[in-house]
C-alpha cells in the first residue's frame, strides 16, 4: 500500500519496530552530501526526505521531475522537512524525466516572469507554490456551491452556446455552428432568470463565461470561471448584498481552516469572516466622494495623484477599499445605486418613476482588497416595464424574445450577482495579475496549453 | 416573513390558534366551485391549495402562471394535496400573466411531444415533472463532487477554448478567435492528464463538452455536460472501474435519499447501492458474444433481429445490460478490454509487446440501463511509447507538442473516465430523449433559447 508524504511524516516517530512503507512521487529536489543523496519527494500531499544510499543513488542515476517509487523505513530527523524522512531500501524509477527541463519547477517563482510561467504552464503548474492557487480555487468552489446548496440554491448547468448575446451583440466571440453563427455566452444572466422564474426560485451556476475584449490588462481574462447566483422574491440589492456577505464569510472561513499551508506559502490571510458583517454598503455617489477625498489625502501627503475621479475605476476601487480598511477593518466595500448610464438594461430602477440615464438603479458592486469582484442588482420583472425600457438603450423588442416571453407570464421580483472566481482567488492570495489564477488562461495571444 | 408550501402543510395541524401566514408563489391551477376558488399555488417547495372567497377571486382576477402573495389561515384538508390548505384573507397579485399562454405549464406532458417542449423551454421548464429532472441533475453533480472530494480528489476548471483538438480534429466546433481560428474543447483530456502530473494528482471536473456532430439522435447532445475524473498511481483500468462502482453508487444512493418525490414522478427508481458491488466487468470479446447469443435467443422467442452484432451497437447496449439484469441484478456491465481501432491513439496498451490495430487496450465503457454513460481507460504516460504510437494513428508528433513535454519530463501511470451527466440523469428517471435531460439543449437546429 502507498503511503502518502504526510503520511509517513505523521507517523514516523511511532515506527519504533522499523517497519518499512512504500512512497510514490516526483523528484522534486536532489542534493548530495558525503556519498548519500538526499531527494526531497513530491506528492499530493507534500514532500518528504529520501535518503538513498551511494548505491542506490547510483542505480537509480535520478533527474528532477521523474516518477519514482520508493521503499525504505521512516524515521524523524528534525533537520528534515516536516521532521521525518524515510531512509530507503529500494528504489525504482517509474517515468525518467527527460534532462533538459526547460523549466526549473522547484525554482523560486518570484524570480520568474509571468509570460515565462504560462509559457511553460504544464511543468510550472508542478511548482508547489503555484499548483496552491488551484487547491486554493477549488475550496472557494466548494465553499460557494456548499453554502449556497445550504440556503435551498439548485445547481444550473446553462449552456454556453446562444443564439445572440444578452447584453445587446458586443464583445462577442462568434462561433460556426453547422451552417449559421452563433456566440459564446458571456453570463448565463438570462438562463438564471429562466430557471428562478421556472419555480426553482434559487438557483448557482459555477461555469466558463466569455468576453471578447481586446485589451489585456492584469485584471481581464477572455475566458473566466463566473460563480452566478440568482434568487427570486427579493425586494432590493440589499438582499443580494446580505447573500454575498454571508456567501463570502464562509469561503473565507472554509479557505482559512482548510488551506493554511497553502495560504502561509503566498504569506497570505483571508479576513476574519467575523469582521464581513462590518463590510460597509455605500451609495455610487458617496464611493466616487471617497475616492475623490482619499486622493486629494493622498496627494497632500505627497502622492502624486491622476485628477479627478469621474467614475469608480481600477484606481476608485483600491482607494475606497483602503478608506474601507482604515475606517470598517475590512478591505471590502459594497458599492450600490450605480447610476442607469453604467448598468445593463435589465437592471432595476430605484425610483420607479424615473428612467433617464442619471436616475439610480437596483444595483451593486462588491470591491475586495482594490479589485471588483461581483456585480450584480436587482432585475426588471415587469414586462411593460421592459418593453419601455429597451428603446432607451436602442435595443429592439424583436431581440428580446426570449425576456419577453420570460418575464410576460409571471415573474417574481428576483436578482442575483456573479463573482469573477479568478479574481477573489487572486485577491485572497495577493498575486499581481489574474492570470496567475486561471489553470490555462485565455487572452488575445495564448490560447495553449 | 415568508412561509414555503410544504411548510404550511407541515405545520398546519398545530395550526390551532387561527394564525396568518404568508406564502408566495405561482398559480398553477385555479378551479371554482360554487364561488370558492380553489388556486393551486407552485413554490419552490412543491404545491399547496390555497381556498379563496368569491370577493377574494373577484378582485384577483387571477389567470394561470401569475405570481401572487397570500396571506391566509393554513387549516389541514384532507382532501387537499399534502392534506392541508390556506384559507386566504388578502391576495396581492405580484407579477399578472398574460392569459394567452402558448404552453400548459399544469399539462400532461406525456401527452406533449419533445420539440413543443423545447419549443416552449421558458415555461415547460415550469412543469414540476420536467424542473424535477434538474432537481435530480443537481443531486448528481453534487454527489459526484463530494464523493471525490472525500477521496483527496481536486476540482479543477479547465478552458474550453483550444488551440487544437486532442482526438485529431475531427468534430470540432470553430471559434473566431480574435485573429485567429480556435476550437471548443472535446473533453478536458489533456488538462486533466496535464493536472494529475501536476501533482495533484487526482482531479476532477463537471463542465461543458462540445462535439460538432452532425447525427441527430435520442443519444446525442451537440453541447453536454461531462463528469470528468482523472488520477494517477493506478494500475489499470480495474482501478477506475472499482473508483466508478463507489462513485454510482454513492450517487445512487444521494439520489435515492434526497429525490424520492421527482423519482417517484417519473414512476423511478435508482439501483440498491449495495447491489453495484455485483456489476460484472465483461472484456470486448466476450460483450459482443453475450450481445449476439441474447440476440440469437430474442430471435428464437420470435423477436425481429438486426442480423449479427459487429460492435457494441446501441442494440448491443441494450441486450447487454439486459443480460446482466436478468444474471447480476443490475443493468449495468462495465466492457474492458476494447480493441485499439475502437479507441484514442492516448490509450494504454493490454500488453505492451503488441501494438497492431486488433491488439487490446486497458480501456472500459460502463453500460446502464441501456445507454453507454461512461468511457474511460488507462493513458499512455511513456514519452517513447507515445512518440511509437502517434504515426499508427496517421498522427504528427508536431501536432502533440504538449502532451510530449506533459510525458517527457516525468508522469505517473494514470487514467480516467467521463461519465455523461444527461446520460445518467436520463437513464435514472427513464427519459426517452437525453434532450429531456439537458437544460437548454444545442443540437443541430436548436440554439435557441
Amino acid at each position: 500500500m502507498r503511503y502518502l508524504a504526510k503520511e509517513v511524516i505523521r507517523t514516523a516517530g511511532e515506527n519504533t519496530a522499523g517497519g518499512e512503507v512504500e512512497v510514490s512521487g516526483w523528484v522534486h529536489r536532489i542534493r548530495e552530501l558525503g556519498g548519500v543523496s538526499f531527494v526531497v519527494l513530491r506528492d499530493r500531499s507534500g514532500v518528504l526526505q529520501i535518503v538513498l544510499s551511494e548505491d542506490l543513488a547510483a542505480a537509480g542515476k535520478l533527474t528532477p521531475e521523474s516518477v519514482i517509487r520508493v521503499r525504505g523505513v521512516p524515521a524523524l530527523n528534525e533537520k528534515a522537512p516536516g521532521g521525518a524522512e524515510l531512509r530507503a531500501v529500494s528504489l525504482e524509477v517509474i517515468s525518467r524525466a527527460a534532462p533538459d527541463l526547460p523549466y526549473q519547477v522547484n525554482g523560486d517563482i518570484s524570480r520568474t516572469g509571468l509570460e515565462t510561467i504560462l509559457d511553460n504552464r504544464i511543468l510550472s503548474l508542478r511548482n508547489p507554490k503555484i499548483r496552491a492557487i488551484f487547491t486554493v480555487q477549488a475550496s472557494i468552489i466548494e465553499a460557494f456551491s456548499a453554502y449556497l446548496r445550504g440556503r435551498d440554491f439548485t445547481e444550473i448547468k446553462t449552456s454556453k452556446i446562444v443564439g445572440s448575446g444578452t447584453e445587446g451583440g458586443t464583445e462577442l466571440f462568434e462561433v460556426d455552428y453547422f451552417d449559421r453563427k452563433v456566440y459564446l455566452a458571456q453570463s448565463p444572466q438570462f438562463y438564471k432568470e429562466v430557471m428562478v422564474a421556472s419555480g426553482l426560485e434559487r438557483v448557482f451556476e459555477a461555469a466558463p463565461a466569455y468576453r471578447a475584449e481586446k485589451h489585456d490588462t492584469p485584471r481581464h481574462l477572455n475566458e473566466y470561471v463566473s460563480l452566478d447566483v440568482e434568487m427570486g422574491f427579493i425586494e432590493s440589492e440589499k438582499d443580494l448584498i446580505e447573500l454575498e456577505k454571508g456567501l463570502l464569510a464562509h469561503i473565507f472561513d472554509h479557505v482559512g481552516r482548510k488551506n493554511a499551508e497553502e495560504l502561509a506559502l503566498w504569506n497570505a490571510a483571508v479576513p476574519d469572516p467575523a469582521s464581513l458583517a462590518g463590510a460597509p454598503t455605500v451609495p455610487y455617489e458617496e464611493a466616487l466622494k471617497i475616492a475623490n477625498d482619499e486622493a486629494a489625502a493622498a496627494k497632500k501627503g505627497g502622492s502624486p495623484s491622476a485628477g479627478r475621479i469621474f467614475d469608480i475605476n481600477p484606481e476608485a476601487e483600491r482607494l475606497i477599499c483602503a478608506w474601507a480598511g482604515r475606517e470598517h477593518g475590512i478591505e471590502l466595500v459594497f458599492v450600490n445605486e450605480f447610476p442607469r448610464r453604467y448598468r445593463p438594461f435589465y437592471t432595476y430602477p430605484l425610483n420607479s418613476g424615473e428612467g433617464g440615464a442619471s436616475s439610480l438603479t437596483m444595483s451593486f458592486d462588491a470591491l475586495f482588497r482594490g479589485l471588483e469582484i461581483t456585480t450584480g442588482g436587482r432585475r426588471q420583472h415587469d414586462y411593460n416595464a421592459f418593453l419601455e425600457t429597451l428603446p432607451k438603450f436602442g435595443l429592439k423588442p424583436g431581440d428580446f424574445t426570449g425576456y419577453l416571453s420570460l418575464l410576460k407570464y409571471g415573474c417574481p421580483p428576483h436578482g442575483g450577482f456573479a463573482v469573477g472566481c479568478e479574481r477573489l482567488t487572486q485577491k485572497i492570495l495577493g498575486l499581481s495579475n489574474v492570470k496567475e489564477a486561471s489553470l490555462f488562461p485565455r487572452d488575445r495571444k495564448r490560447v495553449e496549453p
